[in-house]
């Protein structure tokens, strides 16, 4: 009988110990993957990778107690050796060679060159041999800047007192209607995957006052574009006691303001590997969607084809308008038309052909979009009606309206997903 | 045209505001859903909800410029009135009503008392009703601290260099055999909603060395116990470099102890609520599955049946044996016999009847598994082939063998669901 009371230190050191720690000329022990080895007459470099970098060890023969020939490319190794600073390796320091174990070897030479800057393979090959493609470091680095998107608005909206709820995937069937859901069986029942937290993020709201959620969604759209998915990661924000719609506005740009800076603060190394330069997010213009349309089409000779629609190309315009204008990357786009909106948007009361929502425009891509919801039994129920829609079909939604609901405004965004997602799902 | 650049502060205050500031005196603005309404003759306490507590307001007839009779239960309000001392109300003071204004109104009176301290109804009633008996103080106490769990979980993750990782939950079919899932048709294909994260898990340590995600799985399993559920909240974390299960052990117990001391700190309100007193995790007994049946076989005379498994009531004895021994809720039980592990758990070189890994008991019942895993390709090729399994269904996984995997031990715990979980997946 033992006790476990945590972790122990084992003396096995990471990137950050050895350079904020005063180790040149002491041995130490390490452990990674064998990214590369490079044979240079005399010496040998074996370059380690470890989850956000790589070490560079120098291997002399007769100065080690091993044989570089055993290693392999993808061995897992732990090495000791002794730091020296060395400005041109990877944080200013590398491994004289003392000694070297394997950990575990692969039984095949890897069939893509993961060790290399740059993959210059096809999207096809590196999704069918995702495990190893993503071994490489650029390709791993957009994950992990992933990881810090989602970790970001995750921090910003506890430190706003949201509070982080969890729904159903699987859902009863017509739920939210379309034709786009995966359907299954279930024990009998015909139900669905979830196209979207939607019902259950504004019941959320009767509970917690401001709820959010970053979790999978599902869309059986057929598609081949680069703006679809069919399954992804969904961020998902609502909120009561709004004034109006323009508070998602200011909440949304205060987590970009947020998610940014920590990008900047802790994904630095990831960012400059794939040369991203963050944009400025410390100021967002807003524009009403007639007058973006109207400013695009002045500016750009464009003639406005339909008032209440806005065509691809007319997005990558405005996007450049503002981009010109003001030198924003963003742009908020308010107002849209009501006849492109679900039925639980709030109308315009001023005009009824118009909403009280707006989307998010990222390079003229929309990349979030949002709006004042409807609050009103008997309003919600007329806008059903109006639009042919059964009440009966949602009236576990309906009775979050029955039972008073705050004035709440809602907030969506998907995120390209997934480390591994496009490889299984495409067997 | 104009900017967004933040959230705007708008003179409404929240609860921690009051009781943080100096407002003593001063009249303010508050918001929040009408929880009670109690007529006490010349003054009406009007009880405003929060989403994470109550405010006591007092209404004077004459003093106030609004009809008290205008008023129901679940009605959202922003209310205005002079702060006063009173250590009989939730935080010590409470608000003298000058003005309210009804921001929106319930069409139909409550099925169920949401206000009442204990919601004396049948789970049935509980969950036919989730959208508005989650309102009640203790029923979304219980998923307040879930988010504090999830929350404690990650967090502790990241500050041991774990990467979060979000795997696809539409897998191909066959991955992991078995007949407990849900199938899907994927345009044609077959595929079904993942059981486990588990594949992923370890594919992406060979990318990240240590891994972690926090998200739904599927289990389609017909039952009627609190034990199971069909869809649930999933922790999962895997490390590579490790020097035995061990390692795994000393983590859980690090985020445990992480996960207790933020739970202490930040959702006493909610343990309180609901007479929670934390469990001590500063070190839990570890002990051996043959030496622990046999422990609890001789102290509760209990004949052993059948050595390499554990019934549901030697569960519960090994737990009972620790609390009265050790005074521990939890302990570790190590070794568990192959023959009720999966193919790629590590056998115990030492007695391959047993692995090298081990459940985490509370009080008796099985909450986390966990255990070295085979990392070398022809052990598990070997291990398939005994088992009469196909290598072929699973090439993607095996990919990472091929290609080099590390040593590598994996955790994963199911964590009972769902805010809503219950209400839309019931019908």
């Amino acid at each position: 009988m033992e006790f476990v009371s945590g972790v122990k230190e084992k003396g096995v050191l990471s990137i950050h110990e050895v350079t904020e720690g005063d180790w040149v000329g002491k041995t130490i022990a390490m452990n990674g993957a064998v990214h590369t080895i490079r044979h240079m007459g005399e010496v040998t470099f074996v370059i380690l990778r470890k989850s956000r970098g790589l070490v560079q060890c120098v291997y002399e023969a007769g100065a080690a107690g091993f044989d570089i020939k055993d290693l392999k490319e993808e061995c897992a190794v732990e090495v000791k050796g002794r730091v020296a600073k060395e400005e041109r390796a990877p944080h200013g320091f590398e491994l004289r060679l003392e000694d070297l174990k394997v950990l575990s070897r692969p039984v095949e030479v890897l069939p893509i060159p993961v060790g290399k800057w740059k993959l210059n393979t096809s999207l096809e090959t590196k999704l069918a041999l995702r495990p190893v493609s993503l071994r490489n470091l650029r390709e791993r680095a957009k994950f992990k800047i992933q990881e810090g998107i989602v970790r970001g608005f995750r921090d910003y909206l506890f430190s706003r007192d949201f509070t982080e709820i969890r729904t159903p995937k699987i859902v009863s069937r017509g739920a939210e209607g379309g034709s786009n859901v995966f359907k299954l069986d279930y024990f009998g029942k015909k139900a669905e995957l979830g196209q979207s937290p939607q019902f259950y993020k504004q019941t959320m709201v009767g509970v917690y006052d401001r709820v959010f959620e970053a979790a999978p969604v599902f869309r059986a759209e057929k598609h081949n574009t680069t703006r679809h998915l069919n399954e992804y990661t969904s961020l998902d924000f609502e909120m009561g006691y709004i004034d109006g719609f323009e508070d998602i506005m200011e909440m949304e740009t205060g987590m970009l303001q947020y998610v940014m800076a920590l990008l900047d603060k802790e994904y630095k190394k990831e960012l400059d590997m794939l040369g991203v330069i963050l944009p400025d997010v410390s100021r967002i213009p807003s524009v009403r969607f007639d007058e973006a349309k109207e400013l695009a089409s002045r500016k750009y000779s464009r003639k406005i084809r339909n008032p209440y629609d806005l065509e691809p190309e007319e997005e990558l315009l405005i996007g450049q308008y503002f981009k010109e204008e003001y030198g924003s990357d963003f742009v908020f786009v308010t107002h849209y038309p009501s006849r492109k909106r679900p039925f639980y948007a709030m109308e315009d009361p001023a005009d009824p052909r118009f909403t009280l929502s707006f989307d998010l425009l990222f390079r003229g891509l929309e990349v979030t979009t949002g709006g004042q919801r409807i609050h009103d039994y008997n309003m919600i129920i007329e806008k059903m009606e109006k639009r042919g829609m059964n009440p009966e079909d949602i009236e576990s939604y309906l009775m979050i309206f029955k039972y008073g609901m705050r004035l709440t405004a809602v907030w969506e965004s998907g995120w390209s997903a997934l480390p591994c997602g496009c490889w299984m799902n495409r067997t």
